[in-house]
């Protein structure tokens, strides 16, 4: 059954011509993706392919990995190589059978809604899939997947992207982002300045990647005078390849203001292998500050993720490394923790700070208030597990009445899986109608306030927020 | 466009039906205003007039000033002095000009349906406020406001007041409350006493405020003895006057009972200018469980409003003092904190504490449960940032089911902002209808107990839990 | 007015339809009770009585005697009998009244909603209970209760309860769970292993419980290991009488992996009256990990109740004893408090941990994304407070779209009042409906997919997940 144009939208009649016409008129925009985990070679390589159907949507989709491993699948079975050398499945067909073996585990999720719409909006496949469909299903992608006209570059016009910024370590080169550019290609792929395992002291592999810090900037760090530095230097070559922004990630939104002394001293431990788990805290709190300070000056955008606990699996990390799906969220504190920050840049209203959470506790208790007070603040759309039809219901519920609409930035799809990016945008879009249809239904906000606000989530407000 | 009849309500014609009969039925009920933070100054002199519709709407509403702040507006611009006597806008026309060029700022907040409501209710105006008919806009307000009829006392009359409430400090002389029943006006204007600046030994000016109450009371306070007896003396004569509750605010809802010893050892300490944070939290926790032991020997409703940060924003408070948008919320923990409270005076159901949260994850968890159970317990509605449509839907969906309603207190509107009153009460009014008839079409609940049900949330339930 | 056929369901005429249709389907599915606190004796004596109207539906109902308590009836005035000898209503007829004369109370509660389901299912009475008709209802229900075949074994099988799952002390004989299998009536009442007065240090008359479970077992328990031996002597002996489940109550997750050295010290300080808070903490977190593992040995699947504090109005506890109404939950954290019960055996796909919160904050953000990773954990429906209707659409909304429909557990009525049974599995199914017609009316899900989702809620994953 082919998807339905009224689809997600209220079974209310008056609702839902409203939800409709708001919808008709934003569906045409081009998307903006200022954040997201696309790996750039899909660009830089005008020869990219994209492998078997599981390679390209199964392999490297966590939402799937977890499902199907809550379930029972072994990793295993699922081809994902570990590290003490378990034979794993290697028949990417045997894979997808056991995907849609379990596809019933995804009714009611996003992953479904994306997965659908993907299968039909790129491959023309509208049946939904099933244990007995599988293979005819995995044969149709595969012949689309063979196509030579079917490449990054070609869905990325296709999607209509306008821009779309990758997330990139502090040390990167960005020699991908150079060849997009040197290759004469149109997209606009733009770099995100990322320095989580600079300023994460207990992160593993500090010391080498301090060193590539190092060689990369020219300066020698020996002293967190010389770190700071090199980390200025970074990102102004971030900001000459196109980058509008930063990126950080962190347990807690902890932060501290140190005295020179106090920041030189911890770093100073750090480089001598002899820092603690308070010492890497503090810097991290302390660091974010700089961040947001250096951001103040050099007009990066500032984005904060924080309230995960990373890796809780223990053996699953152990055996299979990082994001397999094995990431928390925690409860988080932002009133308190945050102080010292906006103390120090809060009032900026030249800087953009941009704040995300897993804890939805905080939407209307910390967030909308502190967004909607602080200049230099705005709110993230719903994040990773709250990136659903629920999860943005309930953002719009309890953040907008308090924060009010300018001070959030629109929607990121903030994936690894690209083709899943225009179904990403296209529920948010419908999110949006839905929100605002209810609110014109009920006589709150007028007809051309509902659109002028429609245009702003679906377009302006991300692309306003991220200086694109 | 004028405001529609059935704005607010569900699209459902067969729920919005039953909602706008319920609505009818309540509509004409006076106001009951129980909590609230009108200067009494309004009806105690018979020529009050309200200035321009700057001062009027805009300068003493900090959900206006918050939003613009936040969005960049410096405070100067809005007119509000600061300390270090940066130069301000001082024509009212500009800063109404601004407010209306940011108008779209608030779509979809309460602080929209509220001004648009007093706009049509009051001046008239029907027009949704633009940057291109501000002017126009302001001119009607001035044009209504130089009316020697549009005073407070006759507004009072219009809203349909029944009663209203002011909150008034300890060691206020509540010579307004006097001059008002002096004047013969028959508007019922009753204070509250609210004793913050004395139980919490951390607040600016403590010392004087102390003093101040030694004068009022004739009672020397050299010691915890003395001070006690001080505030008994002052909450009879708020009583006198016609008070019917107290008022409470804390940072955290910390309860603790001291031993005689400890409370004076503290007191004396405070006294001395020695008092430190840790003394001060457990003295307010103490005094807290002291005024529910005077609250059940006087029969004065006692209100506790906590869980947040005021004057969040160091720079803001240092510039523009307290009140300017900048108290955020911090999550709380009723369960543990006020079980020595509860141990002490919960179970006497000639009491009424009132508990207010701007932590909605405690409505379902801990509010709920504990009003549902203790006698002494009512909880309040929806408080400041969750006085708006969806705070008020999520309240009754979280907390009816396990609190019940006659636990519960109705509506107060806890506004500095007079002309606002109708259009809280309004609101809550049709959320109330909205819920109900939400009970009412599914089954839940038979239509005379939707009628009874709307009467209490509307009037009878704060007429009643505030013993007016 | 008789209950309509279409109760609960949304009102918009599309979705109702889906609604109804879905729920036609699933109604004639028999009862899966896995989890509740019904007194065996009612199935092992067959001439069982229930006594008057007032024994059966309001004595052992903590959400009516809580109510009540809360809006000032005092717990004699409901025939509970005092520990200091309080004299106390003797008339069933005039408990009954009182329970009438505040039915208005229960408006909007789940309360309302199965007793009025019971009446009219059970009884035949389909008038709302009022003060005017309360002794006439008193009347016709106790006629019924005299008809010799109004007994608990033949309500079973008009309930259509394929299951029952008694909730039974680790140290029970199980003396009624023989009598009821030699009684050769068909009915499948089976034992739950409880045994919280065991691992509580600090439960009341806890060296009572270990020299009760030292006689029953045969095993003289002077150590740990003992100890340890004991329990595990129990489990079987309970798995042998057909339990397929422990359940396990704890004030918080809080888990933690003890040498065998320091569970031995613990323990032998226990013994000799010497453990303190922390002693009962750390052995209750270390017992949790212990369970778990002896669960992964003999396939019982694992229940865990978290987040509420006890008894914690200490005059009601004190005068009239536990499971009066006044337990409160308390803010639960799991991501941190499980790890290490998850680190050793959270990856064991043959182990089921099912997982009961009271705190609905963490659904979204701790259980959902654990119970969607961890193949040894689901998510067990919404307990006590939350077993309602909002409390059921909340559970759906925040929690399948990250953790999925297959790592939930369906429903259990965790009851101890019989009559209640149908009426809290009909409202499950309805709201399962109410949720799934939402998806299926907004093309989120096909109609296939609906039915399969209706009767995994309503009947197989419960039977499932509790290898029934």
């Amino acid at each position: 059954m082919p998807l339905r144009t009224d689809r997600y939208f209220s079974p209310d009649p008056a609702q839902k011509s409203l939800a409709l016409a708001l919808y008709t008129g934003i569906a045409p925009l081009p998307l903006i993706c200022p954040h997201g985990h696309i790996d750039p070679r899909l660009f830089s390589d005008p020869d990219y392919r994209f492998g078997s159907p599981t390679n390209l949507l199964i392999t490297p989709d966590h939402y799937i990995l977890r499902m199907l491993y809550a379930v029972g699948v072994p990793l295993e079975q699922l081809g994902i190589p570990s590290a003490d050398g378990t034979p794993i499945e290697g028949d990417p067909r045997a894979i997808w059978q056991c995907f849609a073996d379990h596809w019933h585990c995804f009714r009611g999720t996003p992953t479904a809604l994306w997965l659908r719409y993907a299968l039909e909006d790129v491959f023309g496949i509208s049946d939904t899939l099933t244990p007995a469909n599988a293979a005819s299903v995995h044969d149709q992608i595969s012949a689309r997947l063979s196509d030579p006209a079917f490449s990054p570059r070609q869905l990325y016009e296709q999607f209509a992207i306008e821009v779309l910024c990758t997330t990139d370590a502090a040390t990167d080169t960005l020699a991908d982002h150079d060849r997009i550019r040197a290759s004469g290609w149109l997209g606009r792929i733009l770099p995100t300045f990322r320095p989580d395992a600079l300023l994460n002291l207990e992160s593993a592999g500090w010391r080498e990647e301090v060193d590539r810090l190092s060689a990369l900037s020219g300066i020698t760090i020996h002293t967190y005078d010389a770190f700071h530095r090199a980390l200025a230097e970074r990102r102004a070559f971030f900001k000459e390849r196109g980058a509008t922004a930063t990126d950080h990630g962190a347990t807690t939104p902890y932060t501290e203001r140190l005295s020179k002394a106090q920041a030189e001293a911890i770093f100073e431990r750090a480089l001598r292998g002899e820092a603690g788990a308070e010492d890497a805290a503090r810097f991290t709190g302390h660091m974010l500050i700089e961040m947001a300070g250096m951001s103040r000056e050099d007009g990066l955008v500032m984005q904060l993720h924080v309230g995960v606990h990373r890796n809780h699996n223990a053996e699953v990390f152990r055996r299979f490394g990082r994001d397999r799906g094995a990431d928390i969220p925690l409860a988080a504190e932002f009133t308190r923790n945050l102080k010292p920050l906006l103390d120090y840049v809060g009032n900026d209203r030249h800087l953009t700070l941009i704040l995300f959470t897993l804890d939805e506790a905080t939407y209307s208790r910390e967030l909308a208030p502190l967004a909607g007070h602080y200049p230099a603040l705005r709110l993230g759309p719903p994040w990773w597990f709250h990136d659903s039809w629920n999860g943005m219901q309930r953002y719009f519920a309890q953040v907008i009445e308090t924060a009010g609409l300018p001070n959030t930035t629109g929607f990121n799809d903030d994936t690894r899986a690209f083709l899943s990016i225009p179904a990403r945008h296209d529920l948010w879009r419908r999110a949006v109608c839905e929100w605002l249809s209810g609110l014109l239904v009920r006589g709150m906000i007028d007809e051309d306030e509902a659109q002028s606000m429609a245009y702003a989530c679906a377009y302006g407000l991300a692309k306003d927020a991220y200086r694109l």
